[in-house]
């Protein structure tokens, strides 16, 4: 064994997850056993060891610093939150009553302005990653704002506050208001320098930072992707820069083309949104002509790949969705946005039986709970409405059913692990992933969750999904470290 | 000024309410004196007063008692769920994976048929009473089991806990499992016997059997249902017994007949479910030929009036909606539920448009959370869906908006009051009805919003309306009694 062995520790108790969509696995009492790099070494159940003694069990390895039994409760990965703006917290839960364009403009885009004040933005930041992280999302993607200073100050909080966050510095230099809007090459500017201050606080980051500028005339961007970081549980680092353009509509073709080079480069995540409303489509189809649909506009500029995701994706057709498949681009569903911005009803049974890699997102403010269980819990509403058009379009055929529990919580879990491109790395308990888990307590004093006794494992989970929230979290660990610790 | 002005006591804080469809009226600080029976006698505003000091023009009343200074946090009416289960409490949250019929057959039966056994009944009615009441709901209408001893119980807790309520005791004596029903004769009996016995634990509902009794042959029960407690605050009990026959399928001709006479004789409420999903409304028209619509069932049996109320009403036609209109019965929204049995989304505005009296529902278990906030909350998100089908169904029009969160809070509060028929006892912040109200702190230590400093009164009932839950309750009155104090 290596010396990463060394320092290692585990932790005890129902072991669930949901590593295959619509399959929940149960391990009643087991442990998961993490080195010093928080990266899980070993599943163990009780039925595998002598007389069913986990603890007696664990205490026989020498290298072994520390057990933490949590008994019956929970064991469960970390929420994975595929989008949301973090500057948008300050705000969120009011003003719901406009349209996608009308409240950019009246709420959102004087609202990330104020970003600007770093005073503000470490204010408004350190509550946003501190509430997302406290109702269990270990992992977060993150929209800023257009300040590269603030967007260092959220990934400050988020490395301080120990959340795994992909951190975007947003990009926009048209079609914004005067008070809210970069000039093109210095906007560029500013997303390549985040980008390469981002990487650079870790050593793997700085390896890849003079490797790529070392090779700059590569002209094989999609081999640096490749050779990204993302895919090296050990070498990942908590926090990652990501390109980050607005959307279409408010990014010239200059801009698009230079943050596609930049993802390239250094083969960053791209997060952007897609088709989220009717009118928003048709102004891109106004902006570029010569695009047939509104996620070629991505393509032509080098945007779409394996390391790109887009939130929204409502109404995608035919060739888009097919576009978004063949390029790996992923799709994250954001049920309470679309439902408070009377964006539409997202299919997103249709992208996973087409084989899109498909999570979710609070998108708050869009979405007005920074909770990943909320986003759950609107996943099977937004599936049983469409369930419910097919069965009432009178077909006479059985449509499609609502998502299960089961199916939901693999979306908040490894589907939005796989749309970040980062399944590899969390979203599950398995070997090699690193520990990013949720300990939960369903019988937590003072919870809103009343048991009666007879719950058996499967029901205690749906309880916690259904009714359940933050109060429920007896413990967080992100990258192996205790983010939340029990009560004393 | 009568004795009931002596022990007046005041409380002040920020006074929001609902009185009408869609609007907030807000009293930025004003006090709400009430008197000893727990009746509103004055609202005042700071503005009406000396100095604006209210405090000190409260002092001068040399009748008042106690004054309790909430600042500035929110008072608004308590929240009032128009439909929901007591003992299905138990398995909230779990099991939604069914249809209603075979929902019933696999988990509500089961369940329910355990309430004979009073310790089991006592336990669970104290969690799910206490529950429902630590989330703001300050009156609640609830479906019992069919054990008049387990009702007599949830009375008994009601009463405890300070909660108004309406109980009712389950009638069915058909199609129903072996394990789960009623004699017919016996069932009646038992109904009739528990609502004496309920009655009777009131001076006032005690006079009122004896009068009802003493005029058996009295052949105008509307007459009777006229002169009911309901509509005088000073008389009403706490908590009221109404009649409550599961719905059509479960219920012989002859158990309607009887229950209508009942609900006639004491001019009792009375409670059901109505076209709930297509299955059961194609089953009703089986059992029952000679109707047009399922309500038409009902009202054979003299079963709608102005006391009575329906659950669910989703796919009510216009003949069914007419007749509800014309007998004066309520029409209870329970969206949650409608979702998670993909029972069909309610068109509650078309109801609100025509004059139907309107009200919110949490159906527990059907739907899953106790809690009016999320009554509230996919009240809107049924209302969007239906919007959306307006816009998509591709008419051009601008069609019906969502629900805006002050129609949403009217709803849960005076809606849900006129449809109980108890809208002149509580629901909104007036003089002569009954102090049943939330103190209500979004900044509450430990609670799950985070305010940035500038939020205005509406801003803030915006953020506890989709973002709070019990831990922004300070404090909450029923009947002028504190049941939830505020934190030492």
């Amino acid at each position: 064994m290596s010396t990463l062995s060394q320092h290692s520790r585990a932790v005890i108790g129902t072991l669930v997850h949901a590593p295959r969509f619509g399959e929940l696995e149960i391990v009643t009492r087991g442990a998961l056993v993490y080195d010093g790099n928080g990266i899980i070494t070993r599943v163990l159940k009780d039925t595998e060891v002598l007389d069913g003694d986990l603890r007696a069990a664990l205490a026989l390895d020498p290298l072994l610093d520390e057990v933490v039994d949590y008994g019956t409760k929970l064991v469960l990965p970390g929420l994975v939150d595929a989008h949301c703006h973090a500057p948008q917290y300050v705000f969120t839960g009011t003003g719901m009553d406009l349209p996608l364009l009308e409240w950019l403009n009246k709420y959102t885009f004087p609202c990330e302005s104020r970003f600007k004040d770093l005073e503000f933005a470490r204010l408004a930041y350190t509550k946003a990653v501190s509430r997302h992280l406290s109702f269990g999302t270990t992992f977060c993607s993150y929209f800023g704002t257009i300040h590269g200073a603030a967007a260092d100050l959220l990934v400050d909080i988020a490395e301080d506050l120990g959340q795994r966050a992909f951190v975007g510095k947003v990009s926009m230099d048209r079609n914004s208001p005067d008070f809210y809007i970069e000039d093109t090459s210095r906007g560029v500017q500013d997303a390549c320098d985040f980008a390469v201050r981002t990487l650079r606080r870790y050593p793997a980051g700085a390896r890849l930072v003079e490797a790529a500028d070392a090779a700059d005339a590569d002209p094989t961007p999609i081999f640096r992707f490749e050779r990204s970081l993302l895919n090296s549980p050990h070498e990942v680092p908590l926090v990652l820069p990501c390109v980050t353009p607005r959307f279409v509509p408010t990014c010239t073709a200059e801009m698009l083309t230079k943050l596609g080079g930049l993802s390239a480069k250094y083969g960053l995540p791209m997060q952007s949104h897609l088709s989220e409303s009717k009118g928003e489509i048709a102004w891109v189809r106004e902006l570029h002509p010569e695009c047939t649909t509104y996620a070629q506009v991505y393509h032509q500029f080098g945007l779409l790949h394996r390391g790109s995701y887009m939130a929204h994706c409502i109404h995608s057709d035919d060739e888009e969705r097919r576009l978004l498949l063949s390029t790996g681009c992923g799709v994250v569903h954001c049920p309470s946005s679309n439902f408070n911005l009377m964006s539409g009803v997202m299919d997103c049974r249709r992208f996973l039986a087409e084989g899109a890699k498909v999570g979710l997102g609070t998108d708050v403010a869009g979405g007005h709970s920074p909770s990943m269980l909320d986003a759950i819990r609107q996943a099977i509403v937004a599936s049983t409405v469409t369930a419910l058009r097919h069965k009432e379009g009178g077909s006479g055929e059985a449509g499609p059913a609502p998502l299960s529990y089961k199916e939901a919580l693999y979306l908040a879990t490894m589907g939005s692990a796989q749309v970040l491109n980062m399944e590899k790395v969390v979203g599950s308990l398995e070997v090699g992933k690193k520990l990013d888990v949720l300990v939960v307590d369903v019988d937590s004093p003072g919870s809103a969750i009343d048991c009666f006794g007879r719950e058996d494992v499967e029901e205690r989970v749906q309880k916690w999904l259904f009714l359940g929230d933050d109060r429920n979290l007896h413990a967080i660990y992100v990258d192996g470290r205790l983010v939340k610790a029990p009560p004393a």
